[in-house]
């Protein structure tokens, strides 16, 4: 039988996120509807992604290694990693991926998602970290119709502050202030004076910014784990998908 | 090392409300200081409860069991179950505890909380499954000092109603209309007039009613969710605990 894996902890409200992500996108009238899901949300064993990614401090691929082992012993026969930066090559060429079951990418379906829908300039959001090691860059490769838009270093700047401030930041407020919220939108509208008919909201606290939302004035959003979260019910029971 | 382990899917979203309850509750700096914890989230495997307690429907301890087994297998260390009627003793009593756990029993940790705060008469509000199972009757006879007050049948109808009514319940909207905020409140002042220092709130729905209050005027507000995730933290890691 089908089920969902998350390799989750990174951090930990990114996995129940994804999560409940997959229960909102899925049809069911009772509990029983729902597809069967695991989580294994264990920070111990993962050290920090941006850290290995940028700066070569410790490995995080061992971790997700055994995440995935544990995902695949429970029953899971489809895994996601509900962490941006996890997706590196440098990180994800270490995997193997576990007997049994498949590696649905979010950043590769993220990719698909803006091909299928005509986007031809698409802009990207994150935090300094996702931005500078160049991940999403490293998969827009493999798509070549589709552009990838950066915003301005100020901008970029502002959106790392607009996450990570310790007094107006979302992560420190688990909320979003004006500030915050004032910080991302420009930057969006910065994107689309680019050309940008859509910007990707490459960390997980950004969706929170604008809610339900899905785009801001023409642009539309969009959000990784939501995409991610489709492309896992899709891959184990399609005719489930909302 | 220790471990949360979580048998979720009863329903799925209060599985991953226990989990986020955990994060909330847990010191942290950064992602690495949470807890490792296990989510399975089998609604397939498990049958529903109160069509079990009360009609005699079919058994939903063979899957719960499946998911304990699961989290064993994964590492957990000390297991909770996110549904009230699970916690029927018709139901937990075929359960055999894995070798290596603990079993972190809900309602129990609620009465024991009720207890140390020194409260006496404590309301209950839930499904008319809950209410009518008496599963919460069944543990307070353990703690002689507390006296359970369910509310009037009416009351008990309305709240059932705020849960569950197709057009303005809890469940259909995903959000409280103000008819269920007006029903439930009612209820809650209806058992304040009964004496009640605290009210339970006995269904994964009921504490999104009051959002963040832990009080209504002067009624406590007891969130079951919320002391299983504390009681999980001080079995696994109780220098975490917020």
């Amino acid at each position: 039988m089908s089920a969902i894996g998350i390799v989750g902890g990174v951090g930990p409200l990114a996995g129940t996120d994804l999560a409940q992500k997959v229960f909102k996108n899925t049809k069911a009238n009772k509990d029983q509807d729902h597809i069967d899901l695991y989580l294994v949300s264990c920070p111990s064993m993962i050290p920090d992604r941006t850290e290995y990614v940028l700066f070569n401090g410790e490995n995080p691929a061992p971790g997700i290694q055994k995440a995935m082992d544990k995902l695949a012993l429970c029953g899971a026969t489809a895994i996601g990693i509900s962490c941006n930066t996890a997706h590196s090559s440098k990180i994800l060429s270490q995997i193997k991926i576990p007997e049994g079951t498949v590696f649905v990418n979010m950043i590769d379906n993220c990719c698909a998602y803006c091909n299928e829908k005509g986007f031809r300039e698409v802009g990207l959001l994150g935090t300094l970290g996702t931005l500078r090691s160049g991940i999403y860059a490293d998969y827009f490769k493999n798509y070549p119709s589709l552009h990838l838009v950066l915003p301005s270093e100020e901008k970029q700047e502002a959106v790392q502050d607009a996450i990570y401030n310790k007094e107006y930041g979302i992560k420190a407020l688990s909320a979003v202030s004006e500030k915050a919220y004032n910080a991302v939108s420009a930057a969006v509208r910065e994107l689309a004076g680019k050309g940008c008919q859509a910007v990707i909201l490459g960390c997980t606290e950004l969706p929170l910014v604008f809610e339900k939302k899905d785009s801001l004035e023409k642009t539309v959003l969009i959000d990784p784990t939501n995409i991610l979260a489709r492309a896992l019910i899709k891959e184990t029971a399609p005719e489930k998908l909302v």
